[in-house]
């Protein structure tokens, strides 16, 4: 083992897209466990549109900032490589929110085991994971779809959306996704058999809503915020449900985020507007995965991980997430095994 | 009975405020009722924000915009004074949407009577009447306010506005009106017994919220959007519900509408934004004015009408909506009786 612990520790609060200077990347000795804690080494970490609102001194978030000099905070999945607490064993591999770091020391407060033989382990940062669970409840208790129903998801290619379009087929509706680039637009109906995508960086968005939803929007996911929520929002049908989990076009604003100008489609529409907050469905995590893992399984939900290696590379990688080049779950693979 | 029918007909569309311009006031014969029509005398018109709407060429709105040439759209009341409709008899006081003019021809059709002896006639424009019904139903419907929330209402002296606070109070929720002006906050507190009033004229509309809704507000109902609208998502309970039912700050904009910057507060929050639409309550009509005469019958509920004399008058007062000049309900009274 060895007995160097590499970090991301905040260093500054980021104005705009993420530098690496905002980061002190720095090294420390590792010690023995205290009592009741274990240490894990951390092998993947996963990169969230969400950390980038952690970074700022916001309160108005659902988590308390990152503090200056703090690692930083992200989910990751990694092995115990050394134990004082009996719920945890060496070589058990668990997930947490476990730091942009090689290792981890935990005192088992929010930790789970995962089982590397059912599934990958960057899997359970993905669609088995947060980002599934994102997608599952996020659609089927907020957007509350029916068979026929038109859904329209943002950030279609991403690993939010691209489980989100996948439920939604798979309940009957008709999918259309919104992302950026032909590769992208492709991959959707292609590989994951949605109806439609607009490639918002070539098409007028709206115009193409009004082609590919000729009877209005019934549930729109929105990942993205910023003018293609707008757009939606002229194409809502009557009694729509538009789901609010992410504003990835506004998160490295300097200036306030853009509001949705068109918003009072909402009251036109006799529409709803409603976040979704994992958290909040972690104590029914289990209907997910009843389901989620036979569809992955058998093919029914196709996921694509985009791995990236190397610690020392986050700042960079992490910043694919906002320049839209990732393709799928980006995942920062720290070590081997 | 006069041979003349005096108009307001829309002659441009408004860019910002409304203008003289904007309208011909024309004059042209009175005929007699088709068969199966009736003729009513307009004696009061009710001023409504949403009339600013239907003046422009959108698409968007819940009805069609009012074309150039057609009488202004308004709801009004009036008495029968010929008929040719055997559910309609001359004498009879009706309410309708019968347009800025001294007398309209109608079918019948969303012509309901109303009793001068029960109540006086500009009530059945304001708390008997559309404005009573979208404040209840917006309140109790999509608010759902429980006994010790805390309910904010914007645009509180205005007709809906003074109405909701009320209802809510008679809910058991803490009340806390946002109106224009050191009057209108003392009217609502010490005429209304709203438990506070602010006034963002002339206070920190955020720091008043958060000494007045130190547990945060459960239920928003929004007249007028913009940066109010903003500072209220900022101050939301977790569960908050948002009610928006006007955006009267922005009706007026030459640019396109300010949407809320602070939406993502939905999700933090598990809040849900939700338009009241009145028209969608018709069915359920009696239901408030079951509630509804009695309380106002009895003082639980006080009304302010503010009747403003003579039908050429019309665009000057029209615009005291927008200047925030008017107290309460505001009416044009078209003729005496």
């Amino acid at each position: 083992m060895s007995t160097i612990n590499h970090q991301f520790k905040l260093a500054a609060r980021p104005a705009g897209n993420v530098k690496r200077s905002d980061f002190d990347y720095t090294s420390e000795a590792l010690r023995d466990p205290n009592e009741g804690e274990v240490v894990v080494k951390i092998l993947y970490v996963s990169l969230d549109p969400a950390m980038r609102g952690w970074m700022n001194e916001s309160k108005a978030s659902y988590m308390p900032p990152v503090e200056i000099g703090e690692v930083m905070r992200a989910i990751a999945v990694g092995r115990v490589v050394a134990s004082k607490n009996a719920q945890f064993a060496v070589g058990d591999h668990v997930t947490g929110l476990l730091g942009v770091q090689e290792y981890a020391y935990s005192t088992g407060q929010g930790l789970n085991k995962v089982d590397p033989k059912l599934a990958p382990l960057p899997l359970y940062l993905g669609a088995l994971g947060m980002t599934g669970l994102t997608a599952y409840f996020g659609l089927l208790d907020v957007g509350q779809p029916k068979a026929g129903d038109t859904v329209v998801v943002s950030g279609a290619a991403g690993a939010v959306g691209a489980v989100v379009g996948q439920i939604a087929k798979l309940k009957g509706a008709r999918v259309v996704g919104i992302a950026g680039g032909a590769d992208k637009c492709r991959y959707l109906v292609d590989e994951l058999g949605f109806d439609a995508a607009i490639d918002y960086k070539s098409e007028n968005v709206m115009a193409a809503l009004r082609q590919h939803c000729p009877k209005g929007v019934d549930v729109y996911f929105d990942n993205v915020g910023g003018d293609i929520l707008d757009a939606v929002l002229t194409q809502l049908a009557h009694g729509a449900r538009v789901v609010i989990c992410g504003a990835i076009s506004q998160y490295n604003n300097t200036t306030p985020m853009k509001g949705p100008s068109n918003y009072m489609a909402l009251m036109v529409k006799r529409a709803t507007m409603r976040g979704v907050m994992v958290a909040d469905y972690y104590p029914r995590a289990m209907e997910a995965i009843k389901d989620m893992g036979p569809w992955i399984a058998t093919g029914k939900i196709k996921t694509r991980e985009d791995i990236a290696a190397g610690l020392e590379s986050f700042p960079d990688v992490f910043q694919k997430l906002f320049s839209g080049e990732n393709n799928g779950k980006l995942v920062l693979k720290v070590a081997e095994a």
